[in-house]
């Protein structure tokens, strides 16, 4: 079928064959299909969607566009866990030696990625000698016996996503619903777990801002794992403001181990356990959610995890020491305070702009060759709900830049402060098993 | 503003500012701005439209992205008629004599074009020693001294419609309304005319089978022609077979001279009346339709049309007793005979498929570089409504290759025959004044 056929078919709502599908996908991977058509059908697509089989087909079509991790050397069900990105959100540094310390594989590849912090192995990074290049045996060796790796993807994975998302992002068709579970879902495909746990964040701070457009998400991306025979579950949870009280490299680790220490703040630690309940159960380690949340929270309580993470940081060439002495992780040269100019309830904080804050201090990058500063990034004094005097700290800025007025003002901006208190808004908002 | 956001803008049905079109047509004329984001762009535009001033200022973007003629050196009011194309249409060599010969100037631009038989300059062509290619000067002349003059068009009219023409066809977005109104529009104000009649075709035959279509494409013209202050009127006539009894380049020329003497078929001499008509009243010829139908009809048969026609044809090097004695026109080797297979009404003839019948045998032209037969074609012997004994002529191809066997197929299959008489349709539908 001609390419300028197969836009036209979709324009017009019809359904589009699997093999129409595969060839579309193999053809624009190997530059035989021009990138005016591509984005064409991709405007297609997001005004008429695609059903179940066919973004099964898409997200398949572009996992199996490059290399695909084989991960059958490794023993047990492989569950791996993904998030749509929010500010501020930890839960892999958590959950990951939790299910580990109760036998549940995880094998992740992590990328950097641009945004408002770096991307799990940055964050990684703020170990000195953190090791994330592993060769394919030291990597497969390291999950099999202490249950644990995480490395930088390298090799070609998904080729078909990455050329088609950057058309997206400049031709507005980024907010085609199947398009962006295809994309999440087939890196996770090629990934190579049997079973995978969607965090899908909503909100302020999220891809999603409101409530039916994060279901449809979820849902999309739960049909699509179950068509292709990988168990998928999802968990819809808030991100209208910070997750925790850390954005930044380092300080978000540190409050990661915080919690593995059975401290930190409560709604991180609510998450990453609910996550790992979940990824308990699709591993065959709890019969249910609830039975998978007291053993994870068992495992904090009786230093398991938090012991499995150390040999995790020893295992990639990283002292150990630092997990016990969070404190000796790098630092930032000040801390400036952003005062609350009212009293009041905070009534809201928008998470994109905390996440710009953390970002204008170094904590991100912008563009691929940018370099991050691990110690930067915005510490929450003040969360919503809580009640502020004038004066009282609503945020600590760690930076290692003098003038952070810019920053101070973003910060100031995305506070709400209000007379009553308001109506507590769910950590959890849905979940689809 | 960055072209992704107004691709944004568009998919999100909102309006487009004037100065946004305008950039975007100028961007994308000089290469600045991507076929991919051009695509997606039209794609979104299919499906979310474009209001009357968005169209028009699309419309005169387009037009002002190249050569504009400038007709103001001509007398008198400039009336262009434009058809969105049929098979066996031939109203151009009638009408423009007629309403030339009532002193309207006609000042015409014309095409090759591919298709089913050649345009309009191909058809003329089929007077051996025509010329075409006019100097400005000669064109204006010519016009001012005899009121007619045909040229081929040169120059870089509308470089933006041609370079988005290209696109919309190979990315599924020729059938946007608006950009198919202001893609044969920006072709009409760039021509300079000062009123513009459009021969809107609906049928089989034609770019729009439906009537709801056609309207909304007659009427989103007319709009743009009247925002443009070009005096704009509409018909939509009747394509759902072919008109008149021709189809084929000299043959379609002989039926307009036999118009033009009084005779020739009904469909064909109609509908060139009611067009000279319109046009006779924009050039303020005649008060009204009916007083430019008489008019129209008294120029045909007092002969002047016919006489204005003969000196079109000196004055442009070719053969006046051609004019008077069309049987010497080229002619054809062979004519073949379709006969009906049953007797009956014809209930139906595709248009199309008459269409790709004169083409296969060598009447149009399916790229830039074929050449045509301008002897060769179909010529309809039965047309809807007609009786038919199994055994009668339903065409006489007129052919100059041994094998026709699948041009007979063609037509046998456009032709459908029925037991009872159908309810006549009309030979023009609506009528936008």
């Amino acid at each position: 079928m001609r390419m300028v056929d197969l836009i036209a078919k979709k324009r017009d709502g019809e359904t589009l064959a699997i093999k129409e599908i595969d060839d579309f996908v193999r053809a624009y991977t190997e530059d035989r299909i021009p990138d005016y058509q591509a984005s064409a059908f991709a405007m297609a697509v997001y005004f008429q969607g695609m059903n179940e089989q066919e973004s099964a087909a898409l997200t398949k079509a572009m996992a199996a566009s490059g290399d695909q991790l084989d991960l059958s050397r490794i023993a047990g069900i492989k569950v791996d866990k993904h998030s749509t990105g929010g500010v501020g959100d930890k839960t892999t540094f958590i959950l990951s030696p939790i299910v580990a310390a109760a036998g549940v594989p995880v094998a992740k590849l992590s990328g950097r990625g641009l945004g408002h912090t770096g991307g799990t192995i940055d964050k990684l990074e703020a170990f000195p000698g953190f090791e994330t290049e592993l060769d394919e045996d030291t990597f497969m060796n390291l999950v099999n016996k202490y249950k644990i790796a995480i490395a930088g993807q390298s090799g070609n994975l998904t080729p078909a996503d990455k050329k088609l998302y950057a058309l997206r992002d400049v031709t507005a068709t980024v907010n085609a619903m199947p398009l962006i579970a295809s994309s999440i879902m087939s890196k996770k495909i090629a990934a190579g777990s049997d079973a995978i746990v969607l965090d899908v964040k909503v909100g302020s701070g999220a891809f999603m801002t409101d409530l039916p457009a994060a279901k449809e998400l979820a849902q999309t991306m739960v049909n699509i794992g179950n068509e292709l025979d990988r168990r998928t579950v999802a968990v819809i949870s808030d991100m209208d403001q910070p997750l925790g009280s850390m954005v930044g490299n380092a300080l978000e680790v540190k409050e990661a181990i915080d919690v593995l220490q059975g401290n930190g703040p409560e709604d991180i630690r609510r998450l990453s356990v609910r996550l790992a309940a979940h990824m308990l159960v699709l591993g065959g380690k709890a019969e249910g959610v609830e039975a998978g949340e007291a053993l994870a929270n068992d495992l904090i309580q009786d230093g398991r995890a938090l012991s499995l993470f150390r040999d995790f940081i020893v295992n990639q060439g990283a002292d150990p020491s630092l997990v016990d002495h969070p404190e000796r992780l790098v630092k930032a040269n000040n801390i400036v305070t952003v005062q609350a100019t009212a009293s009041g309830y905070v009534s809201s904080i928008d998470a994109t702009d905390i996440g710009r804050a953390a970002s204008m201090l170094g904590a991100g990058r912008m563009t691929k060759e940018d370099s991050i500063d691990h110690a930067v990034g915005v510490e929450m004094k003040a969360k919503v709900g809580d009640w502020v005097e004038k004066g009282d700290a609503l945020v600590a800025l760690h930076a290692n830049r003098d003038d952070v007025s810019e920053v101070i003002s973003v910060v100031k901006d995305s506070y709400q402060i209000s007379d009553h208190a308001l109506e507590e808004r769910p950590l959890i908002f849905h979940e689809m098993i």
